[in-house]
């Protein structure tokens, strides 16, 4: 049996620091990635850590990601080195009556695991299809499918996610009782990635679709 | 002569894929970084390595962290082992008429550098007013500031930018020539950041602030 998620968190990926907020949940974690536009990728090179920022995509417990073949992290990331893909989701300021109690509401995931490069062309061109639906719901049914060209010219990693851990914070600001009669102004200002106005490029002629006009990143009930 | 970020890029910094898309002017980085909520450490152990999201604050060519004295991930970060912090501002979606030229508007910083612990009570209340500040300017004047037990409950790291890179993409998306006849709507959807309406908390007796009623990260003109 795969091991979607582990139930049972291991020393790395359980939540220590308010381990309340903590979730191993799958449904939990699926929801916050699929969510999620752009993650951040760790890996190590020659002991120094880096995060960078990235598109992915979600297939059951596999993550997409892309990049060009001459790409070192993407070259490294299908050499089986250990990655974590961390998507974060930043959901409101979380204003208290004491400095101490300040936070922001949030829910993000860290996923481990490790990559390998999708040369199944079919699967690739599935792959590369997610991707953009990830992105925009809908969108690769009107935009053009890549040619052998640009197939050769990605990379696509599936990152098969060996074990994830969840965090979510929210709520009002908790202050202590003895701060409650100071006067200042306390509770959430929420936040969220919101669309502006859709600009049309110069040779556009079209009008603009649904999955534009009303754009939102798909929400859980959290 | 302190080097607040290197104009001739190393290795671990230099922007390779899309190199055009990269900057290392002080002022681009800076903007970013101020502009930006949450960042994503990056830190290894153990050869595995972790992007955990990250409250910070800018003061010159040093970010403050801060968290629980606990944290295996500060007490790391001031015994001195390399350090990431990425910072990633999402500005909107490029469709293009190819789902190859897809791609997405963003500006991002990766500093490297290396942590302390802020031992100083002087510049450790000045620090932990900095990074309330960079959450909502202004609302250190208005919290209680922290008291002795909280002052001792509370890790801060500065954490000095030895080197850093800022990469950005903005405008049209590029179609190709040959594919400019495809009738797919094409151009860009802006995205942002946006704060909803204020939610005060239960004992709240206050109006709300000009600095919520009107909040928004400090923009530069990118």
């Amino acid at each position: 049996m795969t091991l979607y998620y582990n139930k049972a968190p291991s020393a790395r990926t359980r939540v220590r620091r308010h381990h309340e907020r903590g979730s191993y949940e799958r449904e939990t974690i699926e929801a916050i990635l699929d969510e999620g536009l752009v993650g951040h990728l760790a890996f190590a090179v020659d002991g120094q850590p880096y995060a960078i920022p990235m598109l992915y995509a979600r297939n059951g417990h596999e993550l997409y990601l892309h990049g060009s073949p001459a790409s070192r992290l993407l070259r490294g990331a299908i050499d089986g080195v250990p990655l974590c893909l961390t998507v974060t989701l930043t959901d409101g300021l979380v204003l208290a009556r004491s400095a101490f109690r300040h936070s922001v509401n949030y829910r993000s995931v860290v996923a481990l695991g490790a990559g390998r490069a999708i040369t199944d062309r079919e699967e690739k061109l599935e792959a590369m299809r997610m991707l953009v639906d990830q992105i925009v719901p809908g969108r690769s049914q009107d935009a053009r499918g890549p040619n052998d060209v640009e197939l050769k010219a990605t990379t696509m990693v599936a990152m098969t996610i060996t074990e994830a851990s969840a965090k979510v914070r929210s709520g009002p600001p908790i202050d202590g009782e003895e701060d409650l009669g100071i006067p200042a102004w306390a509770g959430v200002l929420p936040l969220a990635l919101a669309p502006g106005v859709a600009i049309p490029d110069e040779f556009c002629a079209a009008g603009i679709p649904d999955y534009i006009a009303a754009y939102e990143r798909p929400r859980s009930g959290a």
